[in-house]
This record gives C-alpha cells, sequence and structure tokens, in this order.
C-alpha cells in the first residue's frame, strides 16, 4: 500500500526479543514449572471439541476426583485463575437475596465476602485475627446466629500461613441446613483434604501452586448437594462464561452431548493434565508428607536464625510458611536483597499481613531439602547485608 | 505410612503420556500456534507482580494499542478466552436497569444478548439473517426507538462469515448518546479496524485466532467515553475478576502504584505478548492484504469446485469462509473426511448456521497459499470420496 492509514506505529519494545530471567519462585505461588509441564504448555495446539481434547479433559477430571478424593460427577476446570474458580463457585451457589457466612481469618475471607456482596447476597462475616483458626465451635455459633445457606472458609490461608482443620465442619454445616464451600488453592496436594469424607459441597483449587502448572486453569468439584442447590436455583447465573450447568455439559459431566460454551485455554489444559498426572504418579499421601516435612526443616532453620514463626505449630500450612518481620529490618529490604543477590522470590504479607510477616512457599517440585537449605542460606545472608534501618 | 487413607486410587489414564496429534487447524480458531509462540508458552515462569512480567504487559498493551490504532489508556488483557472479554465488556459497561441494542446476525449478538439479560439490563435486538450484516440506516431505526446506553455489533461475525462495516456507527452512536461496543474476536488483523478513528468505545478481540496464540487470553480497550461510564456506575460490576477498576490498576492503566488483583495467566501473556509482536513486525496492513488475498484465492477455488458462497461477495470476512453444504452431502461426512484423512479441521456451522454451511478459516501464520491449495485439494477429494447420502 501507498499511503499508510495507520496513526499508531508498531511499539518498539515489540520489535525487541522476549525476556524471562530464571527465578527459584519460593514466595506464595506461582511456584516454578517443571520441564515436563513447560513442555506441555510448549505443545501445538488441538481444537476444543477435538475428541483427543475432550480425553484430555477427561483425564483432568479424574486428576482432579483423584487430588480432591471425590466421586462427583460435576468435577472440571475453570478457564481462569484460582480467583475466577472462586467467582465461579460463588456465582453458581449464590442468587441475590442468598444469606453466607463467610469465616474471615485472611485476605481469601475477604475476597469472597466482596464477591457476594457484588452479587447481592446477604453476607455476615465470622472473624479471627490474622494468624489464627476456626474451632467448630465458632462455626457453630455463626450458623446458629445467622442461618446461612452457604458458609465459606479457607482452607489455606496463603495471606497469614494457616491451615483451616476441616473436620467436622461438613457433618456441621448440613445438620443446620448450609453447604459448605472450601478454597484449597494454596493447600491441595500439600495438606490432606478428602472431598467426600469431609462432606464438602464446593471445593475448588488453583494450577499454579503445589500442581506446579502455569495460572490459568483452576479445579473446581460440586456434590450432588450442590448440584441440587444449582438446579432449584430461580434465577440464571449472572455469568455465562462460568454457568455451572454449561461447563459441567462442556466437561462431559451430564450425560449429553458435548457443546461448544467457550475456547477452553487448550495449552493450559494440557499443563494442568501434566500436573496432575505427576501429583498422580507421586500419590497424595507422599505429597503431603514431602511438604509437612519440609516445612518442619524450614521452620527449625528459621527458628535457628532467630526469627519468629507468624502461626502457632498446630495450624501451620505447609505450603506456606509466615515468619515475623524481624525487628529492625524493613521486609523490602530483605526480598529485595533476595531477589537481586539469588534470583529467589519470597514475598512480603498480604491483605491483613502486609508489613508483618515474611512468606516462604514450598510447593509441589519445589518442596524439597535443598530449597530448604537455599533460602536459609539467602535469608541468613541478607539479615547479615540488610541495613538495620530502623535500630 | 502404613494405611492408606485413599479411597479414591490414582486413575489410570493419567499415568499415561499425553496424547497430542499434530493437525493443521483450518476452523475458525483456534488456528496453529507457530513455533515461536509455542516457545513462549513454553518458557519458565516468573512472579504476577515482577518487574520483568509487569514488563511483558507493558509491551502488549503497546501491541494492543497498535492492533486496535488507538491511544487509550485502559487498553489490556482479559485473563481469559474472547468470551471472559465479552463479559468483562458487558459485566462493566451495564447495570441492572440499563438499555442495551444488541445487533444480533449470528451466535455472537445472541450470546452478548443472553448475558446482558443475566445482568438485568434492558435488552433489545436488532435482527438480520445469518449471512447479511447492518447498514447505518438499520442502526439509526433502533437507536431512535429504543434509545439504549450501549449499541453492541460484530465486526467479524465467525459463525455466518460476515464482516460488518463499522464506517459511520461511532459517530452515530455518539450522536444519540450510546456507546458503541464491538465484538472483534474473529477480525482482529484480518480486516481493518481503527477503534479511536471509528469512534469504537469498546473493543474486544482474542489470541487464538489472526494473533496465533493459544486461547486464554483475550485484548480490550476502553475508549474515555465508555471509561467515564464505568466511573459513573452506582454499583459496582458484579464480578470481581472482571472489574476493569482493578484491571486497569493491575495494568498501569490508571498512573497508581499496580496492585495484586489476581494471579494472571503468565504463559498465556508470553504467548500473546509473542503474537502482538509478529504481528507488529509484519504490519498490520500487510497481514489485512494477506488475509484479504488468500481470502479471495480461497472462494475462487470454492467457486470452482462448484461450490456456492454463503456470504455475499462486499461482506464476507477474510479470516472465516461460509460456503453452503453441498447438496446431498452431509456435513458431517466431509469434515471427518478432512479430518482422517488430511488431519486437517474444517467445521459445520454454529448456532443460526448449523448444518447450512461449512466454515473454513485462514488465520495468521495459517493464512497461506498453500494452506489454500490444501484446504481445495483436500475438499475435492472429500467431494469425489464421501457418499452422497441424501441423493
Amino acid at each position: 500500500m501507498a499511503t499508510s492509514l495507520l496513526r499508531i506505529p508498531p511499539p518498539q519494545a515489540l520489535l525487541r526479543p522476549l525476556v524471562v530471567p530464571e527465578r527459584l519462585l519460593l514466595g506464595p505461588g506461582p511456584s516454578n514449572v517443571p520441564q515436563r509441564i513447560q513442555a506441555a504448555g510448549g505443545r501445538q495446539i488441538l481444537g476444543h471439541m477435538h475428541p483427543e481434547m475432550l480425553q484430555v479433559m477427561d483425564e483432568i477430571k479424574a486428576g482432579i476426583q483423584y487430588a480432591f478424593q471425590t466421586q462427583n460427577q460435576l468435577t472440571l476446570a475453570i478457564s481462569g485463575s484460582g480467583h475466577c474458580a472462586m467467582e465461579a463457585a460463588l456465582f453458581n451457589l449464590l442468587e441475590c437475596g442468598d444469606t453466607i457466612l463467610v469465616a474471615i481469618n485472611g485476605i481469601w475471607g475477604q475476597r469472597a465476602a466482596e464477591i457476594a456482596r457484588r452479587l447481592g447476597a446477604n453476607v455476615y462475616e465470622l472473624l479471627k485475627p490474622p494468624g489464627e483458626y476456626f474451632t467448630p465451635r465458632d462455626i457453630e455459633e455463626g450458623l446458629v446466629q445467622h442461618k446461612p445457606s452457604v458458609l465459606f472458609i479457607t482452607h489455606g490461608e496463603s495471606s497469614t500461613g494457616v491451615l483451616q482443620p476441616l473436620e467436622g465442619l461438613g457433618e456441621l454445616c448440613h445438620r443446620h441446613g448450609c453447604l459448605l464451600l472450601v478454597d484449597a488453592v494454596a493447600s491441595l496436594g500439600g495438606a490432606p483434604i478428602f472431598m467426600d469424607q469431609q462432606e464438602i459441597d464446593v471445593l475448588y483449587s488453583g494450577s499454579q501452586k503445589v500442581l506446579n502448572s502455569p495460572p490459568g486453569s483452576a479445579p473446581i468439584s460440586f456434590s450432588e448437594r450442590a448440584r441440587e442447590k444449582v438446579l432449584r436455583r430461580k434465577t440464571k447465573p449472572r455469568s455465562f462464561y462460568l454457568d455451572i450447568g454449561w461447563l459441567g455439559n462442556y466437561w462431559g459431566c451430564d450425560g449429553e452431548p458435548r457443546r461448544y460454551h467457550h475456547t477452553a485455554p487448550i495449552n493450559s489444559f494440557f499443563s494442568l493434565r501434566e500436573g496432575l498426572a505427576m501429583l498422580a504418579e507421586i500419590g497424595l499421601e507422599s505429597s503431603w508428607e514431602r511438604h509437612r516435612a519440609n516445612c518442619a526443616r524450614l521452620c527449625q532453620g528459621l527458628l535457628s536464625l532467630g526469627l519468629e514463626l507468624f502461626v502457632k505449630d498446630e495450624a501451620r500450612l505447609p505450603t506456606v510458611t509466615t515468619v515475623r518481620v524481624p525487628e529492625g529490618y524493613n521486609w523490602k529490604d530483605i526480598t529485595a536483597f533476595l531477589m537481586d543477590n539469588h534470583a529467589m522470590e519470597i514475598t512480603g504479607g498480604l491483605g491483613p499481613t502486609v508489613d508483618k510477616v515474611l512468606r516462604i512457599g514450598l510447593m509441589g517440585c519445589n518442596s524439597t531439602g535443598e530449597n530448604v537449605n537455599r533460602v536459609l542460606r539467602a535469608l541468613r545472608d541478607a539479615l547479615g547485608s540488610c541495613r538495620r534501618s530502623r535500630l
């Protein structure tokens, strides 16, 4: 063409090569992606309705059923991050005017409450200080007082480092006519969870934590009770993209011919499939034990450095460890030192723990004795090198 | 552990290797992914708040501004498919009780109307038969009659193969106090579009068409008028994941410090960045011309095979060509023959064109003279080999 009609020229930055430095990602996620999963993500794609793609999705479904320990038919991966799965759970379970009780001891409860309010639900908050967890008595009092139809609780509170005990909560909720919705984004594969035995009604997770896949897909499962609540809805879910009826059909969960709904993130599903396969090969119990043991080693080492753990022994999340920012230090100096000198990510707090803690994640392939040693060495180095600015 | 607590064993299918056959994807998308973009998708990941990641996002933003021909600051990629971007546009633009006019001449208008209804908007439909497009007069009549605050229209109607002329529509909408929302999922990079000059208020696309990236991210941009409508909202958008205020902050569009919102699909963004880079290298006008020329060759070849094109010459979408299912043939026999004997995907109709057409996509790297020849040879083979079941 002789005369260009374009008023916006090609951006110079795009004409240079993509730069992706190598990092050891020991924050609360995403975690590093093993070579095998990277390779799956780099494969040529298939059509979203090709039989081989539907086969991969069936394998993902079986992998999630294993990781969740559930026989629920309505089990699939959301085409978005763990946060998108949180929305999928709430968009489908709640109608305008429904009552939800949200257990809040960190950022994830705050987020769930925010989303539920946007949906027009009556939201009651059950509060605990960051670093603490809820007892069955706390929960029962809330159920009696507010009579919710859904209880939201976080299994792995990655902003505070707390592992919420779930034993008995499902039964308790059901005795009070309430469904149990659990966020296991940060804990799945790193700490025991038994969806069916624990009577959890909706459970979701993310791809980028213990499953070691890139972010972009999120396992979710609905119990029969949850499915029935969805079927009884008087109004359609606000979101079509996250409508579990449509998604369940696309994922072959309803026995009907599979219909086009949206174009799935094919390569994210390839990666998720490999992450679930690696978990199946290692075995859930070995994975739980590995995360427990390496977290214990890390905690021991942190105490040896004179650091103070944020969460009490019995409630520690094995995947994300929180340690108080040592007195006299600025946490940003420490995380920047590790990044600059060790190409290693650990992070500061999030939401209610901002400025209070450092967070160290050991997830999936990153949960190794060698990484425990590396992060402890790097922290010792940082404590010796960073200026004690507030002394 | 001595006794296992697991009731669900590891699924056997997951213990076998991932199987991904190689295919030539000449359907309406996803399209094949070039090696360079595959490699980007298979890179090790970065944290979602690392400066290098924010740099990649800045480059994506600049790439979208180029592809859309816009200077809009509020320009970013949604963490989901093109369909998710449609929801993002509607969730942010519409409040309960708002009036939207949806131009429907295929499935995408139907979908937009469905989502708008779920949001509680007053939805009016402007209808045209599949295969036809809207004139400015059609639009003006609708604007005058229904006084909508938003008009939705599809630039590249991939279910019917129609390219909607956009000239003058933005001005027309603005004269009637209405915003113009355009779906360019199937057309971006394949047919001219000038967001600023054409006064489009919200424009979105997908990653998996001409941009040749895997599905899972979706470019979107809001004009100043659209941004002002969002700022005037009385209620928050129903979705937190798609809240353009939060997303705009994370993408550095508001001049504020960038805050954590959700964990972005890092590798999908790497791939999208490379797809946009390749478009910037080729140049928009070359890309448009290539799609035009190869579509013209394809149409000529289809006519030579005795086939009938579904859309009139002046309204044909250069990326997806629709051809009537030849009399006496079952379309499924033809698509299955191409898949089985040529490892090539073309598809049947979708929504209003089901059973009526075959759809052939030539997008991005797949828009070549060689692919035109391959698909024509394969079709000739199919027409000779498939049983004329209904004769």
